[in-house]
Protein backbone atom coordinates (compact mmCIF):
# COMPACT_ATOMS: atom_id res chain seq x y z
CA UNK A 1 0.00 0.00 0.00
CA UNK A 2 1.34 3.54 -1.08
CA UNK A 3 1.26 6.17 1.49
CA UNK A 4 -0.93 7.77 -0.58
CA UNK A 5 -3.59 5.42 -0.40
CA UNK A 6 -3.15 4.94 3.55
CA UNK A 7 -3.58 8.37 4.13
CA UNK A 8 -6.44 9.07 5.91
CA UNK A 9 -6.44 13.19 7.06
CA UNK A 10 -8.99 14.57 8.72
CA UNK A 11 -9.15 18.14 9.71
CA UNK A 12 -9.73 16.90 13.20
CA UNK A 13 -7.80 17.80 16.73
CA UNK A 14 -7.68 13.95 18.63
CA UNK A 15 -9.05 14.54 22.07
CA UNK A 16 -8.56 13.25 25.28
CA UNK A 17 -11.69 11.22 24.93
CA UNK A 18 -10.98 9.95 21.49
CA UNK A 19 -7.52 8.44 23.13
CA UNK A 20 -9.63 6.72 25.66
CA UNK A 21 -11.77 5.23 23.26
CA UNK A 22 -8.60 4.34 21.24
CA UNK A 23 -6.86 2.93 24.19
CA UNK A 24 -9.68 0.98 25.58
CA UNK A 25 -8.86 2.64 29.13
CA UNK A 26 -9.10 6.07 30.67
CA UNK A 27 -6.28 7.79 31.83
CA UNK A 28 -5.39 9.77 34.94
CA UNK A 29 -1.82 10.45 37.17
CA UNK A 30 -0.84 8.10 40.07
CA UNK A 31 0.71 10.22 42.15
CA UNK A 32 2.72 8.65 44.90
CA UNK A 33 3.97 10.19 47.71
CA UNK A 34 5.93 9.63 51.23
CA UNK A 35 8.62 9.86 52.74
CA UNK A 36 12.16 8.86 50.47
CA UNK A 37 12.50 5.43 51.20
CA UNK A 38 9.17 4.62 51.59
CA UNK A 39 8.89 2.84 48.01
CA UNK A 40 7.30 5.09 45.72
CA UNK A 41 9.71 4.87 42.80
CA UNK A 42 9.27 0.50 43.35
CA UNK A 43 5.93 0.52 43.41
CA UNK A 44 4.84 3.02 40.21
CA UNK A 45 7.90 1.54 38.14
CA UNK A 46 5.76 -2.02 39.38
CA UNK A 47 2.59 -0.88 38.34
CA UNK A 48 3.54 0.87 34.96
CA UNK A 49 5.25 -2.83 33.86
CA UNK A 50 2.16 -4.53 35.18
CA UNK A 51 -0.07 -1.52 32.77
CA UNK A 52 2.87 -2.45 30.10
CA UNK A 53 2.71 -5.69 29.83
CA UNK A 54 -1.24 -5.52 29.73
CA UNK A 55 -1.66 -3.30 26.61
CA UNK A 56 -2.44 -0.18 28.31
CA UNK A 57 -0.22 2.84 27.73
CA UNK A 58 1.60 4.21 31.11
CA UNK A 59 4.66 6.24 32.04
CA UNK A 60 6.43 7.41 34.95
CA UNK A 61 7.78 10.04 36.36
CA UNK A 62 10.33 10.75 39.31
CA UNK A 63 13.80 12.05 39.90
CA UNK A 64 15.73 10.07 36.99
CA UNK A 65 13.83 11.62 34.02
CA UNK A 66 12.80 15.24 35.31
CA UNK A 67 15.28 16.27 37.72
CA UNK A 68 18.01 16.00 35.54
CA UNK A 69 16.16 17.45 32.07
CA UNK A 70 13.27 19.59 32.49
CA UNK A 71 13.34 20.86 36.28
CA UNK A 72 17.64 20.76 36.13
CA UNK A 73 17.16 24.46 36.82
CA UNK A 74 15.43 23.99 40.18
CA UNK A 75 17.20 23.47 43.82
CA UNK A 76 15.78 22.40 46.83
CA UNK A 77 14.56 25.79 48.92
CA UNK A 78 11.12 26.19 48.74
CA UNK A 79 10.45 28.26 46.18
CA UNK A 80 12.01 25.69 43.74
CA UNK A 81 10.52 22.68 45.65
CA UNK A 82 7.20 24.54 44.89
CA UNK A 83 8.18 25.13 41.26
CA UNK A 84 8.92 21.63 41.15
CA UNK A 85 6.13 20.18 41.88
CA UNK A 86 4.23 22.49 39.83
CA UNK A 87 5.51 21.08 37.37
CA UNK A 88 5.37 17.69 37.39
CA UNK A 89 2.00 18.58 37.71
CA UNK A 90 1.56 20.27 34.37
CA UNK A 91 4.02 17.46 32.62
CA UNK A 92 1.53 14.60 34.17
CA UNK A 93 -1.62 17.12 32.70
CA UNK A 94 -0.25 16.48 29.33
CA UNK A 95 0.23 13.02 29.61
CA UNK A 96 -3.39 12.21 31.01
CA UNK A 97 -4.82 14.45 28.17
CA UNK A 98 -2.64 11.91 25.87
CA UNK A 99 -4.34 9.02 27.21
CA UNK A 100 -1.67 8.48 29.35
CA UNK A 101 -1.91 6.45 32.98
CA UNK A 102 0.70 8.38 34.21
CA UNK A 103 2.67 7.25 37.97
CA UNK A 104 4.81 10.11 39.01
CA UNK A 105 7.46 9.23 42.18
CA UNK A 106 8.16 12.48 43.83
CA UNK A 107 8.18 13.19 48.00
CA UNK A 108 5.65 16.07 47.31
CA UNK A 109 6.10 17.19 51.18
CA UNK A 110 3.55 19.75 50.99
CA UNK A 111 -0.41 19.49 51.49
CA UNK A 112 -0.38 23.10 49.70
CA UNK A 113 1.54 21.68 46.38
CA UNK A 114 -0.46 18.78 45.76
CA UNK A 115 -3.83 20.16 46.27
CA UNK A 116 -2.70 22.74 43.87
CA UNK A 117 -1.72 19.80 41.20
CA UNK A 118 -5.03 18.20 41.84
CA UNK A 119 -7.09 21.14 40.61
CA UNK A 120 -5.47 20.63 37.15
CA UNK A 121 -7.31 17.41 36.80
CA UNK A 122 -10.65 16.77 36.41
CA UNK A 123 -12.80 14.15 38.95
CA UNK A 124 -11.11 10.68 39.30
CA UNK A 125 -8.11 11.85 36.94
CA UNK A 126 -5.85 12.87 40.10
CA UNK A 127 -5.40 9.61 42.64
CA UNK A 128 -3.41 10.69 45.53
CA UNK A 129 -1.57 7.60 46.39
CA UNK A 130 -0.07 8.11 49.92
CA UNK A 131 2.86 5.41 50.55
CA UNK A 132 3.58 5.58 54.18
CA UNK A 133 6.04 3.90 56.19
CA UNK A 134 7.82 4.80 59.42
CA UNK A 135 10.63 7.15 59.01
CA UNK A 136 12.70 4.95 61.20
CA UNK A 137 12.30 2.07 58.71
CA UNK A 138 12.97 4.17 55.82
CA UNK A 139 16.01 5.51 57.61
CA UNK A 140 16.97 2.06 57.87
CA UNK A 141 16.31 0.86 54.03
CA UNK A 142 18.11 4.32 52.85
CA UNK A 143 18.47 2.97 49.46
CA UNK A 144 20.45 6.01 48.22
CA UNK A 145 22.08 6.95 51.57
CA UNK A 146 20.38 10.12 51.44
CA UNK A 147 19.16 9.54 55.26
CA UNK A 148 23.00 9.49 56.30
CA UNK A 149 24.17 12.13 54.61
CA UNK A 150 21.05 14.33 55.96
CA UNK A 151 21.66 12.97 59.65
CA UNK A 152 25.48 14.44 59.49
CA UNK A 153 24.21 17.64 57.96
CA UNK A 154 25.70 16.86 54.53
CA UNK A 155 22.22 17.30 53.50
CA UNK A 156 19.70 20.18 54.12
CA UNK A 157 16.25 20.28 54.30
CA UNK A 158 15.82 16.61 53.87
CA UNK A 159 12.38 15.31 54.47
CA UNK A 160 11.17 13.50 57.76
CA UNK A 161 14.92 14.74 59.15
CA UNK A 162 15.16 18.53 58.35
CA UNK A 163 12.13 19.77 56.89
CA UNK A 164 8.37 18.11 57.38
CA UNK A 165 6.50 16.03 55.56
CA UNK A 166 2.65 16.75 55.48
CA UNK A 167 0.82 13.27 55.91
CA UNK A 168 -2.40 13.81 52.84
CA UNK A 169 -5.74 15.10 54.49
CA UNK A 170 -7.46 12.79 51.59
CA UNK A 171 -5.35 10.46 49.80
CA UNK A 172 -7.65 7.58 47.59
CA UNK A 173 -5.24 5.44 48.34
CA UNK A 174 -2.85 4.91 51.36
CA UNK A 175 -0.62 2.01 50.86
CA UNK A 176 1.66 0.84 54.14
CA UNK A 177 4.72 -0.57 52.82
CA UNK A 178 5.89 -1.79 55.99
CA UNK A 179 3.11 -4.48 55.78
CA UNK A 180 2.19 -4.96 52.48
CA UNK A 181 3.84 -6.59 49.21
CA UNK A 182 4.62 -4.67 46.35
CA UNK A 183 2.24 -7.25 44.73
CA UNK A 184 -0.21 -6.36 47.54
CA UNK A 185 -0.08 -2.80 46.88
CA UNK A 186 -0.28 -2.98 43.08
CA UNK A 187 -3.13 -4.93 43.21
CA UNK A 188 -4.98 -2.47 45.61
CA UNK A 189 -4.20 0.14 43.44
CA UNK A 190 -5.51 -2.05 40.31
CA UNK A 191 -9.07 -2.63 42.54
CA UNK A 192 -9.56 0.87 43.00
CA UNK A 193 -8.33 2.18 39.49
CA UNK A 194 -11.65 -0.59 37.86
CA UNK A 195 -13.71 0.40 41.02
CA UNK A 196 -13.67 4.04 39.17
CA UNK A 197 -13.82 2.39 35.77
CA UNK A 198 -10.54 4.33 34.64
CA UNK A 199 -9.78 0.77 33.78
CA UNK A 200 -12.35 -2.11 32.44
CA UNK B 1 -10.32 -13.10 36.00
CA UNK B 2 -9.51 -11.92 39.19
CA UNK B 3 -7.00 -9.17 39.71
CA UNK B 4 -4.76 -11.17 41.36
CA UNK B 5 -4.32 -13.69 38.76
CA UNK B 6 -4.12 -11.07 36.01
CA UNK B 7 -1.39 -9.47 37.69
CA UNK B 8 2.00 -9.89 35.86
CA UNK B 9 4.47 -7.98 37.78
CA UNK B 10 8.37 -8.34 36.79
CA UNK B 11 11.35 -5.99 38.55
CA UNK B 12 11.57 -4.40 35.96
CA UNK B 13 11.91 -0.91 34.93
CA UNK B 14 10.07 -0.06 31.15
CA UNK B 15 12.29 1.21 28.78
CA UNK B 16 11.58 3.35 25.42
CA UNK B 17 12.91 0.05 23.51
CA UNK B 18 10.04 -1.87 25.07
CA UNK B 19 7.74 0.64 24.24
CA UNK B 20 8.80 0.72 20.65
CA UNK B 21 8.68 -2.84 20.32
CA UNK B 22 4.56 -2.53 21.86
CA UNK B 23 3.59 -0.04 19.92
CA UNK B 24 5.19 -1.16 16.22
CA UNK B 25 7.02 1.78 15.66
CA UNK B 26 9.74 4.35 17.14
CA UNK B 27 9.12 7.48 18.53
CA UNK B 28 10.85 11.25 17.44
CA UNK B 29 9.77 14.88 18.05
CA UNK B 30 8.57 16.85 14.90
CA UNK B 31 9.45 19.84 15.88
CA UNK B 32 7.44 22.21 13.85
CA UNK B 33 9.60 25.84 13.22
CA UNK B 34 8.06 29.01 11.29
CA UNK B 35 6.19 32.09 11.16
CA UNK B 36 3.35 32.52 12.99
CA UNK B 37 0.45 31.59 10.24
CA UNK B 38 3.06 29.28 8.41
CA UNK B 39 0.76 26.41 9.00
CA UNK B 40 2.51 24.54 11.77
CA UNK B 41 -0.66 23.71 13.98
CA UNK B 42 -2.64 22.95 11.03
CA UNK B 43 0.02 20.46 10.01
CA UNK B 44 1.30 18.90 13.53
CA UNK B 45 -2.80 18.18 14.37
CA UNK B 46 -3.12 16.81 10.27
CA UNK B 47 -0.22 14.57 11.15
CA UNK B 48 -1.23 13.03 15.28
CA UNK B 49 -4.67 12.49 13.22
CA UNK B 50 -3.18 10.72 11.00
CA UNK B 51 -1.11 8.75 13.29
CA UNK B 52 -4.02 8.34 15.85
CA UNK B 53 -6.49 7.27 12.89
CA UNK B 54 -3.42 4.44 12.07
CA UNK B 55 -2.99 3.09 15.70
CA UNK B 56 0.63 4.86 16.23
CA UNK B 57 0.99 6.44 19.14
CA UNK B 58 1.16 10.36 19.06
CA UNK B 59 0.50 13.55 20.63
CA UNK B 60 0.63 17.55 20.02
CA UNK B 61 2.06 19.92 22.20
CA UNK B 62 1.45 23.40 20.67
CA UNK B 63 0.43 26.58 22.54
CA UNK B 64 -2.90 26.01 23.79
CA UNK B 65 -1.37 22.98 26.21
CA UNK B 66 1.84 24.83 27.04
CA UNK B 67 1.33 28.21 27.36
CA UNK B 68 -1.67 28.27 29.67
CA UNK B 69 -0.01 25.07 31.41
CA UNK B 70 3.27 24.54 31.78
CA UNK B 71 4.95 27.70 30.97
CA UNK B 72 2.36 30.08 31.98
CA UNK B 73 4.97 31.19 34.77
CA UNK B 74 6.94 32.45 30.71
CA UNK B 75 6.62 35.96 29.41
CA UNK B 76 7.81 36.73 25.96
CA UNK B 77 11.32 38.34 26.85
CA UNK B 78 14.47 36.86 25.10
CA UNK B 79 14.84 34.78 28.44
CA UNK B 80 11.81 33.54 28.90
CA UNK B 81 11.28 32.76 25.89
CA UNK B 82 14.47 30.69 25.70
CA UNK B 83 13.12 28.94 28.43
CA UNK B 84 10.04 28.49 26.85
CA UNK B 85 11.73 26.12 24.30
CA UNK B 86 14.17 24.41 26.61
CA UNK B 87 10.84 23.41 28.78
CA UNK B 88 9.35 22.32 25.75
CA UNK B 89 12.44 20.10 24.27
CA UNK B 90 12.48 18.35 27.59
CA UNK B 91 9.31 17.55 27.57
CA UNK B 92 9.15 16.13 23.96
CA UNK B 93 11.63 14.24 25.22
CA UNK B 94 9.56 12.75 27.85
CA UNK B 95 7.03 11.67 25.03
CA UNK B 96 9.46 10.51 23.02
CA UNK B 97 11.00 8.32 26.19
CA UNK B 98 7.36 7.17 26.70
CA UNK B 99 6.99 5.54 23.13
CA UNK B 100 5.05 8.76 21.62
CA UNK B 101 5.37 10.36 18.41
CA UNK B 102 4.91 13.99 19.70
CA UNK B 103 4.72 16.88 17.58
CA UNK B 104 5.09 20.03 18.69
CA UNK B 105 4.50 23.76 17.09
CA UNK B 106 5.69 26.62 18.19
CA UNK B 107 7.49 29.52 15.82
CA UNK B 108 10.96 28.98 18.01
CA UNK B 109 12.29 31.49 15.54
CA UNK B 110 16.39 30.70 17.15
CA UNK B 111 18.46 28.32 15.66
CA UNK B 112 20.35 28.38 18.96
CA UNK B 113 17.64 27.43 21.17
CA UNK B 114 16.54 25.10 18.21
CA UNK B 115 20.57 23.44 18.49
CA UNK B 116 19.81 23.02 22.50
CA UNK B 117 16.55 21.05 21.98
CA UNK B 118 18.41 18.75 19.04
CA UNK B 119 21.12 17.92 20.91
CA UNK B 120 18.91 16.40 23.79
CA UNK B 121 18.32 13.71 21.80
CA UNK B 122 19.69 10.55 19.88
CA UNK B 123 19.73 10.61 16.29
CA UNK B 124 16.79 10.42 14.13
CA UNK B 125 14.94 11.74 17.24
CA UNK B 126 14.85 15.10 16.40
CA UNK B 127 13.33 15.56 12.98
CA UNK B 128 13.37 19.72 12.27
CA UNK B 129 10.14 20.62 9.84
CA UNK B 130 10.88 24.12 9.26
CA UNK B 131 7.58 25.48 8.01
CA UNK B 132 8.26 27.87 5.24
CA UNK B 133 5.86 30.27 4.17
CA UNK B 134 6.24 33.89 2.56
CA UNK B 135 6.19 36.83 4.99
CA UNK B 136 3.39 38.44 3.21
CA UNK B 137 1.01 35.36 3.10
CA UNK B 138 1.24 34.43 6.61
CA UNK B 139 0.34 37.93 7.22
CA UNK B 140 -2.28 37.89 5.18
CA UNK B 141 -3.53 34.34 6.50
CA UNK B 142 -3.34 36.30 10.27
CA UNK B 143 -5.29 33.33 11.74
CA UNK B 144 -4.99 35.09 14.78
CA UNK B 145 -5.07 38.70 13.84
CA UNK B 146 -1.42 39.06 15.67
CA UNK B 147 0.19 40.43 12.88
CA UNK B 148 -2.31 43.31 12.64
CA UNK B 149 -1.58 44.09 16.19
CA UNK B 150 2.14 43.65 15.64
CA UNK B 151 2.03 46.03 12.69
CA UNK B 152 -0.17 48.26 15.00
CA UNK B 153 2.16 47.97 17.90
CA UNK B 154 0.46 46.54 19.99
CA UNK B 155 2.59 43.49 20.48
CA UNK B 156 5.91 43.62 20.63
CA UNK B 157 9.08 41.31 20.11
CA UNK B 158 6.80 39.68 17.43
CA UNK B 159 8.60 37.31 14.53
CA UNK B 160 8.56 38.75 11.69
CA UNK B 161 7.65 41.99 12.39
CA UNK B 162 9.50 43.15 14.95
CA UNK B 163 11.38 40.13 15.62
CA UNK B 164 14.03 37.97 14.00
CA UNK B 165 13.48 34.58 12.65
CA UNK B 166 16.55 32.44 11.79
CA UNK B 167 15.91 29.92 9.14
CA UNK B 168 16.98 26.63 10.12
CA UNK B 169 20.26 25.55 8.54
CA UNK B 170 19.81 21.85 8.28
CA UNK B 171 16.35 20.93 8.36
CA UNK B 172 15.30 17.25 8.06
CA UNK B 173 12.38 18.51 5.99
CA UNK B 174 11.33 21.93 4.41
CA UNK B 175 8.05 22.34 3.60
CA UNK B 176 6.16 25.40 1.44
CA UNK B 177 3.08 25.68 2.65
CA UNK B 178 2.08 28.18 -0.06
CA UNK B 179 3.00 26.00 -2.62
CA UNK B 180 1.92 22.32 -0.82
CA UNK B 181 -1.45 21.35 -0.01
CA UNK B 182 -1.93 19.50 3.73
CA UNK B 183 -2.23 16.05 2.49
CA UNK B 184 0.88 16.43 0.37
CA UNK B 185 2.65 18.37 3.33
CA UNK B 186 1.58 15.18 5.52
CA UNK B 187 3.07 12.51 2.62
CA UNK B 188 6.35 14.08 2.63
CA UNK B 189 6.39 13.94 6.66
CA UNK B 190 5.73 10.08 6.43
CA UNK B 191 8.01 9.47 3.30
CA UNK B 192 10.59 10.77 5.70
CA UNK B 193 9.99 8.65 8.91
CA UNK B 194 9.47 5.65 6.93
CA UNK B 195 12.58 6.05 5.01
CA UNK B 196 14.25 6.55 8.43
CA UNK B 197 12.53 3.16 9.58
CA UNK B 198 10.59 5.21 13.14
CA UNK B 199 7.80 4.45 10.65
CA UNK B 200 7.59 0.34 9.05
Amino acid sequence: MTISKNLIWHNQTIRKKDRHRNNGHKSCVLWFTGLSGSGKSTLANAIDAYFFNNGYQSYVLDGDNIRHGLNKDLGFNSIDRKENIRRIGEVAKLFVDCGTIVSTAFISPFQEDRIHVRQLFEPNEFIEIYVRCPLDICADRDPKGLYKKAMNGEIQNFTGVTSPYEEPANPEIILDTSHYSVDESIQMILMFLKQKKILV
